[in-house]
């Protein structure tokens, strides 16, 4: 999400098969609020070394692991308690959710179990830690979707994609354990040529070398339509 | 359109059950640039002096009558070539044509000839008067759809509402003479309740007192999703 | 419901932004049988003397509270043989039920419980006190919607929309407290307003004055075409 | 039509993969008005003894045929016109159209061509002969269609099946030509069963043995959910 | 799944109510790898010497019970790791789910649960027994929904329908039961007329006698255009 | 087409912007029959020499002109009349069309009249030179289109994707002239890299290096889930 503007708190690298997020322990109280939120399922094999040269390179501030058990993830009460201390500590404006259709079961559960924080994380009677916060905006990522979904809107994301890129370099070594498992890339495609040709198809879209797709539910307010980008004919 | 900033050329009042355009005759050349056009199927049994009166009230800069025969309208090759003058004549940005589904069967053929005249104006080698222009962005008015359609974007019109209505009044008579006949309103619905009630419908989907609906083919773009507006819970 | 005409059991008050049910304890046996049931995800913070005040408003002839933890809500197997209980002792015709997709979590969630109910409550060797009994229509209330989601159908409720409007008035001081704290109107909209208007958009539809619109997965009969309702043109 | 009550004018035969109309002559002016007008795109080598046998076992009660050239169809002005009168020396209520969507050109044209005819022939500008009248309500046949659409609605015709299978073998001997032509059946399956599987397919989406499938654009108004017929689970 | 080519492991019953598979105890561990695995929810109440009368009718390779609670099925953990443990002992290069929606709860959970099983089975650190495998195809069974859903594709069945329905009425005392206790066809259709009026609507859309319908996700690849069958026109 | 198989009659360059076909003189009547005819909108100044040389890179057997106008097509008698000619002379089994949505008005005409002209060709008594004959198969080529559509199947390309690319670079010259007019590429990408993005994001869907995308109307049929491609998973 640094590549957009200030991701201050965490990053999620979309790719086409599956999406991370940095292990690191649960370490509250946070005392950083952000701008923006990506909350995203994990591998938890991933080494927490590698992890902090990713985040390095996109600059990202502030990086939480809730703690929630990989491949097991359920909504359940604890894990939806534990999201909403999260986002009451952090007092996020937008909230970045993986698309709730995926590959891995945790997608799907991560997705929904996110939105439903976000919602309970504002009712001042629900029993959780912290005040009661509700996130202005909800999205959702849509690039790690194979299949084509129309999104809501897309982000030019030209001048950062190379940073992007070689954020998600610092994982190969993990990549390359879980494509050899054949877990990850079961399908012999290039990563990285993967993200490059999604991007690109993406950023045609809206006319321009690289984008990133997003999906809401809520109606797009516009101001000016003599503002509007992406030529029409 | 003039609610939204500064529709330079012509109006549309998008109502419930119909769209009208004020019956000037046709005044080639033009030599008067506009940013925004809006396209519209209209009744030729519209007085002059009221249609001059409700475009003094909205503001309008210029008004044309495009002479194509009403309620006998025709995506042929005159009906293009005229429009594609007018388009080349008034150098829009933007254009705004009806949504092709609609009551009035010059609802559909005008949004179709609309869209096609604004691709053919850029052609170098259409036959037709004036130098090649392409409109940057076509759109599509909703509001004076009866059943629901999720919109592209909403426009946020609450300051301008009240001016809205009032240069509909202005075709008081007119509605008067329709509604006597049964033609625009036999299902004996208010005219002037009905389009508070459609636009503070489409207003609440951006969470404001009244909002105009539009709808576009092409992706929309987004620059900074920290500004994005509409809260989601 | 009882605008329809005999909500026999209970109510749900379909609002915008969210849906409420009357928190009586739980008080099985139910020796009284209903045509209707309308169940609903509550707040447990509402107070029994102005849900009481709402009922006589609305001449509900029964309210039950099933005693499901607010904000907690789970569709497991406790929850849904409670509630397979209820149907099985009330023995509706129909139920209504919330749109799965909603704001709250709750209203997802039953959504989904209410309909499992259903089905097993008609199954003879289904663990739970009481009779088999399948209701014979399960519906979807749409009208605590935002967005637009095109209705299986819409019931004209002109007559009986003030009613309406006075039953939600008892709740006042919940509205009130809810709305200081952020939590239900965090858009900082007009409650009543938005019921008006919302409702009287989808009577729009129907070409009546105010309507509430539902959803059913179902094919739906017709009789005789000639006696439908609703001007095509 | 007949099958669901008084299919006062015409009769359209909806089958798989055709729909026909009896091939009279053009007789205005008609003295006769009806209840239910269905327009219908025909075969102009059906012989018209054979049409009045059909029409005599349906008790249609009256045939007209538009005059309008097979398989040449246009919605251009005089076609227009021409049903424009027709609909408004027959002035009815419900008017029954192909779907837009279907193999033979002249359905989706036949389709558009009195969707139009409806709404002109209620403005009393509009050059053709007869008082205005706008037909109430305008629904769309689906039964002839192949791949599966949700139908707004079905109706039940299990009473009536065998009379509407009967008056389709009176066209036998020209569907057999047809077919030895390879026009109509190409794919060599057998008519009479594919009328009685569809048939039977949409009745069960009513749970009756055979059922007529229809479409319509605006939102269908139920009186009463009490009385809503097809069990949802 | 017999009818398609060679359902190695168990079967499914497609019929438009409901979903059986053979009540076997579960018996791991499996030594026998197979083609294609149908994962489905069963009822309890079904007698083990009918069930073996139907496999052998189908030629069915083997039969397993996940031991899973009838009507009390959850997508947990457990549940999760049996289904995993059965796939990798089974080694399906193609599994078919039930579509998830659906009347009976089960069939939601069955699909949902088979779905996330047979990618967690490739996980090789997912902890369960046996060496990591993940299927190459996930389909979902179309078959038994009442309501038009646009399948995928479908398989011509017509030389195995009559099979199918033979091993579908072994068992008939189940049925029957059931059927009395209003619970599978409380809408009093024909169950064996159903399934054959379904089969027939399905093999009409690809112009054969019989067809089995089934939905996937993911795109489908075709390698020769010219190969392609079903007639277009 | 050339690079799926024998596509015999003519070809059609599928690039983001706009669909081409060599414009050579109307040459009836034809002796050469052929297994596949595409039928593409054309631009009328493209020269004749390039074409060939194309035509020679992609080894297609046969290229004619129907001779209609460019940017004034029109889906009328005459038109029709010509096509249903061309497709009786080369009795084509599949037939490929543009997508009815595009930018160029020229590509809606085409699809629809070509696929009026499939139906027409079949019916004997269609006045137009030629015995009759129908394709078995319309196709719809998608990728052209810009916006996300999800295809009814996607075929292979990656061995003949770079020859595809040297067809398109024979008409350098024409790409250069309407791209410094502004007409064919606006927005101003790289004609040769969207192409490249394009066909790779195809491509991905089937798990492949590069696609080429297709849309039908009709049911696709399965004959052995076993040899399904695209890993699910």
């Amino acid at each position: 999400m640094n590549e957009m503007r200030n991701a201050d708190l965490t990053l999620q690298f979309r790719i086409p098969h599956s999406a991370f997020r940095i292990p690191d322990a649960w370490r509250p109280p946070v005392t950083q609020t952000v701008d923006l939120l990506a909350i995203a399922a994990h591998r938890d094999d991933l080494r927490a070394a590698e992890a902090e040269r990713a985040a390095a390179v996109l600059g990202v501030a502030l990086r939480l692991n809730a703690g929630l058990p990989d491949a097991h993830l359920q909504n359940d009460e604890p894990s939806r308690a534990r999201l909403v201390e999260l986002i009451r500590a952090t007092h996020p404006r937008v909230v970045i959710l993986p698309f709730p259709v995926g590959r891995h079961p945790d997608h799907r559960i991560a997705s929904e179990l996110g939105r439903d924080a976000c919602y309970l994380a504002g009712l001042a009677k629900y029993g959780a830690a912290g005040a009661p916060h509700r996130p202005f905006k909800v999205l959702y990522a849509l690039a790690y979707r194979e299949d084509p979904v129309k999104p809501s809107f897309v982000v030019d994301i030209s001048e950062t994609f190379e940073t992007k890129l070689e954020a998600i370099r610092c994982y190969a070594s993990q990549f390359d354990g879980a494509r050899a498992a054949g877990e990850i890339f079961p399908t012999g495609q290039d990563l990285y040529e993967l993200i490059r040709v999604q991007s690109a198809h993406y950023g045609s879209l809206i006319r321009k070398a690289y984008g990133e797709p997003f999906f809401c539910n809520e109606t797009l307010e516009v101001q000016d339509v003599l503002q509007l980008g992406v030529q029409s004919l």
